[in-house]
């Protein structure tokens, strides 16, 4: 029995809430059960310098955690003077990602800068973050699209992300906080629409895992993904 | 005649929703118009270094903005590797006034700390912040008695705060962006309920005003933050 | 009975001295009784990238204190490697009173940095700082007259500085430090020399303060700026 | 045909050179072909304060590059002021594969922090520094159980890593730099000495990739990690 | 001829105010001609964490130039949030300088830092900080032997620094920015009263000096260190 | 006797090993005894912004050590987010040594930037960095010259250093970790091929020392360095 009480393969409550903010070009605030982020995506013309003159565009993105969407108060990073190892980690996976459902030729040399701010954690904030992420780049496609700023769709294909893991000896989805601090592996898998994989990170927590584990693992992200992404069409539709 | 089409005395909508994230002691969204900050909470027992041995309690803040709740994206703060001086002036203002509402020998040797981050920017949002954080410390302090960290309430006057300005001429209350970045003075005002001054700021953008002008504003300072301490009362009822 | 001996509404003995170093364009030391703060102001041609290209000049400040400046030793800010809340909020204090006493466009694109670097203080080292560096400023003017860097005065009114308080129960002008550390309430008042209002920052220490007490604060401060006026006035005959 | 005239299932020649400097509890220099890593265990009573009076020991790890370790020189970490994101990821990673391969309670309150740097890189100096790391730690804990420090060998399996990717649409093993710059698909593979999964990370860098090319690339990890842990006991022996 | 129309043996007028600040221990003004430094020494009980329980006392210095005592300003240290390297370089010695003058055993657990900032230069900061700071090193010690913090002389031998240099081919003393700027070589000598070294540091700024010119300059350093002390000891009279 | 068991003016074994890394224009690790460094020279196009327009080139140099180099591990500095002074001060002595040998001139706009980073100490490292640095730079010289990038040799002279001391009251060269740290005094000294005095840098560490101990010094460190440019210029051969 899960402490969330879930079925194993049971995600919890995903909405994505577009034009959450007024400012920004894309503003997804995503819920996966108690975790909220807000992800927005910021539209600027020009290229980062490293990228001048290839007749490419650029997708970048920033993470963080408001001090007190965890259960006790993180340090601000700002007043620390340095972003942590984790948060650098997240940042970097997050734009890998998105990048790879874009085709940055057919973007132009304009940037989109992705942030995705940590509301309420609870578990899954960064497989959260990505979803919500690819929903605001939309928003932001089709806003340039409206301006004028690009002439087709750089989008490849949507992409969602979830995080697995092994509890009790079982593989479960859509880990909670609780489950997570106490899963002996935990893994985030960020599929396409078509079910191909952009990214796999699986770390083995305590003990080792298995390949059949893995196996297991995979399959369940791959149905869950495929729930996710159903959902975010509906958002956008 | 205002932008925003509010008479000189007329303040935005102003609410406060209570217990908007979980796990924070005190969480409160205030809202003034389009200007949205998230004010936590955070008890923790003991106090700092310096306050160490002296029977008394520390009451401190942290002020952000969200990189993407302004018109065009703001550099994080945590990326770029420190706060900005207007970061640092208004969370030290933020601090400053919520330690003057308090009686810190009451609160014990414990410590609160506010966290105000602007999730949408629209003019104002430090003294929204000061307003909202008022609410989410008196959430917090009943918090404490509940646990009996506490017995009695260190509480010694809600306080609220207003911007108020002169816009073409004349005085106006509570500057949206557009009314703030034309103005040709700003000034922050922050009372207690009993209407004594807590702070007040007032600075010439353009032109020097008289001491008239000043009088002008603090009435209309006067009378705004009024409401607003009806608003959060009822809020708390 | 005040503890410098004073009678309330009495500044300390207020002297300038200019040229005091030999390398800057204006360089004056600035006392208020025991309070030395050394004020210079270094011309360069060019503005900073924000401002490029607007037809306008721009004056900037920083701020410091020598570590045994105080009672007892500060950290050095450089060691420390970042300026403390208090600094930065000094330093955009001095610039913005200074910036309000200039015509941007008639300094053309020129920049003037002041730099404010206490030797010894006691008190009203922010005070004295914008009444010094105003005084450096007017020289590094007819310095860039001289020069044919401009042609016009870009001063538009000289302004100065001061601290008032209250200080058991009685309002007080030019707090020494003794008497700061004690007062429930402190002012920082800046004004031009025809009696406008450049900035008004007023806090409550312990107490919150009236409106009342508010006014024969504001009343004592405008009696002390036209005494300093006169002293700086002097200095430049 | 692979650019490094290499099969797709063979590895570079592996080597692992113990006692490399002298000062280190462990020192291995290790090479794959041309990547070459200093990794040494430095062994200190106690542990970093958030693991205190939990009966437990730590184990951290260090990652760096030497400036001209690449094809053009990386600007110095330490003189730039902050570690990049990729390095602060890639320690991480070793550090957490570490973890996992000791079991912290038989190793008592003492801490092992391994470093790993970079002398020459040519593709794979994470997996490499892993591998290299393991035969580091070997050393130290035994001149730990030498010194009676501890008492039972607290190593629970030796781990090693591969880098295996998607070039030119066929999965190959351990990339050299130029093989890697051009691969469709990165992954890195840890593993224990009896097949099982420390961490799995696998990226598309362009294209996504299927479940099944997964599995191809894990398959070859699998064969190429079991060579490297043989080479790892000859070198211990 | 050199451009000061000093003869090549010539130093500067040499002063050392005391008591030129208020709160310092010591205090002291030190002027070589128009290079002036303010050197304060202040007294903490207790001694940094790596000294603790040697029964020993600790000697430091920072070192800092006012960001216009110089011909152009300099960029504020603080503001740029790192210490430059020759302000590192130059801190280091004239701490190790000060503690070769002190039996820190005698100094009993205690730690003097000494402040050096140099209002105006005109080259030979550093060696005019050296000679100012061990004047405010003697009214420290002055200042613990009559609070009781210590009952003997922890003072070894007064010090003084001089800087020599090689102009058009011949060696001069005491150089001026002007001089200095122009010098081929350029070399500090710190010696104590009794003529012995402390410290010799010579640069070929352009062409290798030879074994020659390094004794005709430490020849010339003995007689205007000899001077200094002279005037260093009746300041103290 | 040495603990070394050296005569007073043997220096250690010291050898230098070419083209020790595969990607730098010049590298080269410098062995005196334990003391291992590697040197490495990297030749780029161009040269910093304030040497811009002058018709010259820039030699810069950086030093680290890897944190267990040394008998316990120091802290990284990439990790602590800044140089120590000692980093700072031997960089800048390296640097300013190695313009000493080159015509600037014939370098023509191109930077070569020399890494000296320490893999093993044993006392002696800035001595033995700057004596290997000046064999990656000749290789770095003869590498531009091959490509076309220069014409004629900008090298002046070899240059080579050595730290000699007193131990025991007795001038002794070369000195080994467990010398110098019981020297009474460390010099270095850096001379050219033709015996001319590019760096002297001596520093009583306890007792001040004579002019007398100067000179033998100075005389020691003479025949070793000529020792070491013989070596040098086999290792070129």
């Amino acid at each position: 029995m899960r402490p969330s009480e879930r079925t194993p393969n049971q995600i919890r409550p995903v909405t994505f809430t577009r034009q959450y903010t007024m400012h920004a070009e894309g503003s997804v605030l995503v819920e996966f059960g108690n975790t909220k982020v807000l992800c927005t995506a910021s539209v600027e013309a020009g290229v980062p310098r490293f990228m001048k003159g290839q007749g490419k565009g650029w997708v970048t993105a920033e993470y963080g955690m408001l001090p007190r969407s965890t259960h006790t108060r993180n340090n601000r990073e700002a007043a620390r003077g340095k972003q942590g190892g984790r948060t650098m980690e997240i940042q970097r996976l997050i734009a890998r990602a998105l990048r790879a459902a874009v085709d940055l030729k057919a973007l132009g040399e304009n940037t989109i800068t992705i942030d995705c701010d940590v509301i309420q954690a609870d578990g899954g904030t960064r497989t959260a973050s990505i979803s919500g992420a690819c929903v605001a780049l939309v928003d932001a496609l089709t806003y340039m699209r409206a301006k004028g700023m690009i002439n087709t769709n750089p989008l490849q294909h949507m992409i969602a992300a979830i995080s697995v893991g092994i509890f009790n000896g079982e593989p479960i989805t859509d880990l909670e906080y609780i489950e997570d601090s106490q899963a002996e592996t935990d893994m985030n898998v960020i599929l396409t629409e078509t079910g191909k994989i952009i990214e796999v990170q699986g770390t083995a927590e305590g003990e080792p895992f298995s390949f059949d584990e893995l196996e297991q693992m995979l399959s369940l992200a791959k149905h869950s993904i495929r729930e996710i992404i159903d959902i975010q069409k509906q958002a956008l539709a």
